[in-house]
């Protein structure tokens, strides 16, 4: 008969908050409530490593049980809709456990005190590697620990995953909002070029999914131009020529991270020559760069929109496709702690399944973690149409799976409410 | 007995778009179907009255008849929840009759070719400006002719209305970004300031409304700048300092339109110095310009985020109130007409109503455009705190029924299915 390790699990968030990531939490709660036999209690890190080594925690157990000591299902569902990072995140990464074995010894020490036997990390590449070296450490130690990585970025930049949790949400508010920018832009017949600055400085999955809507509806941007390839001035004048032949109100999205040939970022900042009321230096993004040389070689209106945070964080127009498989991420990854897994990162395989309308289907399963952290995985060259200003239809369609289905958050006053975890 | 003046209506919309604005043609639309004794046939003009004078119009009628000439509800339920304007805009303002009467013989003759005796525009300042020159043409013409104003903006500067179609989704979408936002920023412990740009040059209403999620979740800005007062370094600065002092994450929300004492806006754009990457002189946000001195100041991350056009088009936030009142307004404006009214724009009167759950409740009226055109109507001094940084509960009581309640776009392959009028 299988014995399970026995003990209390202990979840923690990490690097930049997305809209799904709650719900991968969600996931990890119900797990440990599935898994009741082996996963004695859940505890919660505050701020992640950073905060637990302070000595913050929370009984997550506690939070999220009804009287009856069933799952309070009204508190998980608000947490699933709820952006940001519920238990709070930090950006610390740590050391190799060889320079600074203090340092682990003192984190096991407080995770040992507590009785805690399962660690579900939640985040992107530094997370991963947070995972590895903790894994790497314990291996070295005497207490037995199963560490899990659950994967979490809005970049979709992680390996050895089909696509992260997060992404989905942070495409469909991109697609979403280009769409009705475009529609917006369509409105007057003077000539305009609106240019939309997407997230992702290393690849461009989200500047990818920002033509979504070409697919779909055919409202989407003229142009989009990702980091994975060098932005040509002249190119994109040219193309911004050939746009005007079709209509007078050209779109194109750009990546933050697009760069020129020679490296240098087309959003790069200028270091000389103060000139503000505060006479201060200036720090430009790329699709305001682009709006002042555009304006000036077109001598039409121009306009630049950098779609910023709320990429990460619009919860109210979460992809319920997404928020689904980040949960199942975060239930897959207690369910293989508990059968006997460690040191390793929940993945995502796609299947095909020709019985489902989208042939869409995926399958969950866990990756040595200590070959996926950092690195970033691109959007493949072949995506990108040869001109370097568009992606391909199969992109789209690969992508379009992802943004399938709404959320519903609970409304009060006209706003969506969200989780809140007591401090 | 009663004979109403028989004949076609046109309808045109102008200026800006808003994610209402096709809520009201919509409402114009069921309006005529409703009146259809007196008005025998629906055109639009594309792109505004520019459109209409190059000839440029569509049977309205015709596309939103089923086959058996009653309403397509699908395709008018489609049309409300659609962003932009979709017969288009125009930015064009009319000149005084008597300084050229020959624009206004041309434009009525191209009217009374269509047999067109009922004229609606949909608009703000601006496009009442045109319902006022027209309605003061036909009073010196033998061409019997009614004309309405159907009022849209979503800055809510429209005098002579207790709010404008518009106003009450860009509210809605501000403010939820805004918590969402919050939410984002609470994430981490590291000290850092967030500033948050909303539009409104003149008018406050929508940077206002950014302080909503402060009345009903607590997760709102811990400041607002409102235009109508003016903008102080120092006191900014303390009350930054003031808002450390509680948390480490401050949020604040800015009107583009901020303006020193002296005059000058603080997203001003600096004249001499170019110093980008192409060599280009500098124009500069409020929130950027902003971002750049508090980063000085206080050395901690510093973040700006415009929340841009989407403000204006995010449809798929709308406010359930505010389209229905878009509806309503136009609806009137028909019957208006048809009754014989003229040369006014419909307007919305609060009335108490202590039956409602929320004691809000509208009564639709009419009003002379002359008396409405080409002024602004400011947020009251009373509710904008002492300390010019903050907006008081009374003036978020008044805001909130505005944003009530949540629209149902219909959803195809993850994104909102819009109408589009063939060109």
């Amino acid at each position: 008969m299988f014995t399970p390790l026995r003990g209390a699990a202990i979840v923690g968030q990490s690097g930049g908050p997305t809209a799904a990531i709650n719900s991968t939490l969600a996931g990890v709660i119900e797990g440990c409530f599935i898994e009741k036999d082996a996963i004695t209690k859940l505890y919660g890190m505050r701020n992640g490593i950073d905060g637990f080594l302070d000595g913050r925690y929370c009984d997550l157990s506690a939070i999220f049980s009804d009287e009856n000591g069933s799952p309070d299902r009204d508190k998980i569902k608000m947490l699933e809709t709820t952006p940001a990072a519920a238990l709070g995140s930090c950006r610390r990464k740590l050391p190799k456990p060889a320079d600074d074995p203090a340092l682990f010894e003192t984190l096991v020490g407080k995770l040992k005190e507590l009785g805690i036997r399962y660690f579900f990390y939640i985040g992107g590449n530094d997370s991963m590697d947070t995972v590895a070296k903790l894994s790497e450490y314990l291996r070295t130690s005497d207490y037995e620990m199963r560490v899990m990585g659950v994967p979490k970025t809005i970049d979709n930049d992680l390996m050895g995953t089909d696509h992260t949790p997060g992404f989905g949400s942070a495409a469909k508010f991109i697609a979403t909002e280009m769409q009705e920018i475009v529609r917006d832009c369509a409105v007057y017949t003077v000539k305009a070029v609106t240019i939309v600055e997407i997230m992702g400085r290393d690849a461009g999955w989200l500047t990818a999914a920002a033509a979504l809507p070409n697919l779909v509806s055919g409202a989407g941007p003229d142009h989009v131009y990702l980091p994975e390839v060098p932005f040509d001035m002249e190119a994109f004048y040219s193309d911004i020529e050939a746009a005007f032949k079709k209509h007078p109100n050209v779109v194109v999205a750009v990546s933050e991270g697009a760069r020129f040939a020679d490296g240098r970022y087309v959003g790069e900042s200028a270091q000389s020559g103060a000139a503000d009321v505060f006479g201060h230096k200036y720090l430009e993004g790329t699709a305001k760069a682009l709006e002042l040389v555009v304006k000036e070689k077109f001598g039409c209106k121009v306009r630049s929109i950098e779609l910023n945070l709320p990429q990460r964080c619009a919860a109210h127009l979460a992809s319920a496709a997404d928020l689904s498989e980040a949960e199942l991420c975060g239930e897959h990854a207690v369910g293989s702690a508990v059968s006997g897994v460690t040191g390793s990162m929940v993945a995502m395989e796609r299947a095909e399944n020709p019985g489902s309308e989208s042939g869409y289907a995926l399958k969950y399963v866990t990756k040595d973690v200590s070959t996926i952290a950092n690195a970033v995985r691109a959007v493949p060259r072949e995506w990108i149409v040869p001109e370097n200003n568009n992606v391909t239809d199969e992109c789209l369609r690969w992508i379009l799976p992802l943004i399938q289905g709404e959320t519903e958050p609970v409304w009060k006053d006209g706003l969506p409410v969200h989780f809140v975890l007591e401090s």
